[in-house]
């Protein structure tokens, strides 16, 4: 597992999970993600929603890889948006 | 893993994881929860979420079961609800 984040990604495990924890602070300092939630606790969600997928992804399964990201990007940015947009944000808010 | 799912839940865990489509099913059907997300996808990312707690949970270490439950309970339900409230408070303990 390590071996392949470091082939893949070029990155380990930690670096990672701290690559998205850096994501979400910056969200949630610009205003756009809630700041009532743990940031460590939030991002160990979402990515053993994402880790836990080689249990259940199916390639040649009912959705595809897109349909799969679609709906988890979908929740997840329902769960984090201060605004909650229930439609996929088709732009950016300005600032 | 199984046998621990049949000693603890008297369930498979195939039965298990249809109790949470069942539920999930159900609020769509309420009106609670929209119904624009694909009900199997979205149960296997809540298990996800919860099952991949066995790599990173410490049970020293910052936060204990009931406020990483409330946590994820948060995020769940913040992007699964129709009405998606925003409201309950999480008591974030601050050092």
């Amino acid at each position: 597992m390590k071996r392949l984040f470091r082939q893949q990604l070029n990155l380990s495990p930690k670096q990672y999970e701290g690559y998205w924890q850096r994501i979400l602070r910056e969200g949630v300092k610009a205003g756009e993600l809630r700041a009532d939630l743990d940031v460590p606790v939030v991002t160990y969600g979402l990515l053993g929603m994402l880790n836990w997928a080689y249990k259940w992804y199916k390639p040649r399964g009912r959705l595809g890889v897109r349909e799969v990201a679609e709906q988890f990007s979908t929740l997840a940015l329902a769960g984090l948006s201060v605004a909650s947009p229930k439609t996929r944000p088709s732009r950016k808010r300005r600032r």
